[in-house]
């Protein structure tokens, strides 16, 4: 009989990038008033803490090498703990369109004639390289950024990055880590040798590891700094303005005498 | 002599789209602790009621003919508040790196000695999409989005638009309105006459308006259904997924009788 006056719900909600805090006021809200949370690998789980007691928490994130739910189970999901449940939080790293496979989400509670809310997160596109000091757009640098997911459905490099490597813009690159030298290939063949890169491994976490070089140096720096996932990639003329690359260029001058 | 204990500080916040509960939960903890607020137009007021009574609030905005501060006054005026009343949150719309100019006031800040901590907001070029169900990626119709000032520092289009159009990503501009045929007419050349376009006003507000064609249509529907700044266009296949484009296809198979 409860059952009937309830009506179901799921708030795609964007986490941010990790760092519990870049969660939004909205977010917030939606978490405090979950029946139930499906939450990803990328989430950062002191914001578990915000949940009600009584609330169902589940874990659907996919890690390496971890069993893991398949796309169609998590909306299958989703969508039966709402009709049981009322409202269902899916919580998502990052923002919810930014490469995480929100709208299959959206699109198939939809189609199950469930209301959906869509609370945006903060993109570690633009939050990751802004924590550290390096602004994605600055007049005179950059008047366009471009982000680009190095991770493909059909598992190759994406075509837009032949086309980003040859732009103006700044490059963002997700999930790109692992096909790196891949990547810095694309841009050594646009010329690109000497513009600067930055990898931000893990940002806005109190594990964030920062490497900055430039086209012709990144990957061999990103061997002797270990980096791991989840990382980002920043391929651009901005990325000049990190203090790291300051100290680069300074201890180039003093080996050359410049 | 109490001024010799304090410790300037400048704080960068995002402030987000405009709905004041897509403000972080980070900003919401700086503007608390907050002496001096210096914000801008495109910022949600209400986030004003979030600061102490003591502190002193500013308004630095830019708004179309009225008098304004030069972006040196404000450079200015953030470091002699933090000198002289410690911590001074600049609150700025949206993300302070993407097109905000706010790496100029971290810059001038940190020339003059004074620490400064940037704290990301939700940019309306991801975040006003995704509220209006428009994800900027989504698997089989588009792996990138490519965000741009319709609006440079020499007041021209910028150039990046012209790549960007023969490009797969989705194309989100910024303060691009004004620039409409403009911008149109680049998109035309690249054949693109079929490709879904939005418009979006003030979005995450109560007063948020979404006008939805293609290429071919959107002048003309601007005009018909009066449109004003703040708004983000959107060019890209991913437009095709907001409940108003099945509403045009509809109507269009309709009348043809498809």
């Amino acid at each position: 009989m409860e059952r009937e006056n309830k009506i179901p719900k799921i708030t795609l909600v964007g986490a941010g990038p990790g760092d519990p805090e870049l969660l939004t006021l909205k977010g917030l809200k939606a978490l405090q008033s979950a029946d139930v949370v499906l939450y990803d690998a990328l989430v950062g789980e002191e914001l578990l803490n915000f949940v009600p007691a009584h609330a169902t928490k589940v874990y659907v994130g996919k890690r390496s090498g971890e069993h893991s739910y398949s796309q169609d189970a998590v909306n299958r999901l989703m969508v039966d703990y709402a009709l049981n449940f009322e409202h269902v939080v899916r919580l998502k790293g990052g923002d919810p369109f930014v490469f995480g496979r929100g709208y299959e989400e959206l699109a198939y509670a939809t189609k199950q004639g469930i209301k959906v809310q869509v609370i945006p997160g903060i993109s570690s596109a633009i939050g990751v390289p802004g924590l550290q000091q390096i602004p994605v757009t600055h007049r005179g640098l950059s008047e366009s950024f471009w982000v680009i997911t190095g991770t493909t459905a059909s598992g190759e490099v994406s075509q837009d990055i032949y086309h980003a490597a040859l732009s103006n813009a700044t490059v963002v690159i997700l999930m790109g880590l692992k096909k790196l030298p891949e990547i810095v290939a694309i841009f050594k063949q646009a010329a690109k040798e000497d513009l600067p890169v930055a990898i931000i491994e893990k940002g806005s976490t109190n594990a964030e590891k920062v490497i900055v070089g430039n086209v012709a140096t990144i990957v061999e720096k990103s061997k002797t700094n270990t980096v791991g996932a989840p990382a980002i990639l920043v391929f651009g003329e901005v990325v000049s303005l990190h203090a790291n690359y300051a100290a680069i260029i300074q201890s180039y001058v003093s080996v050359t005498g410049e």
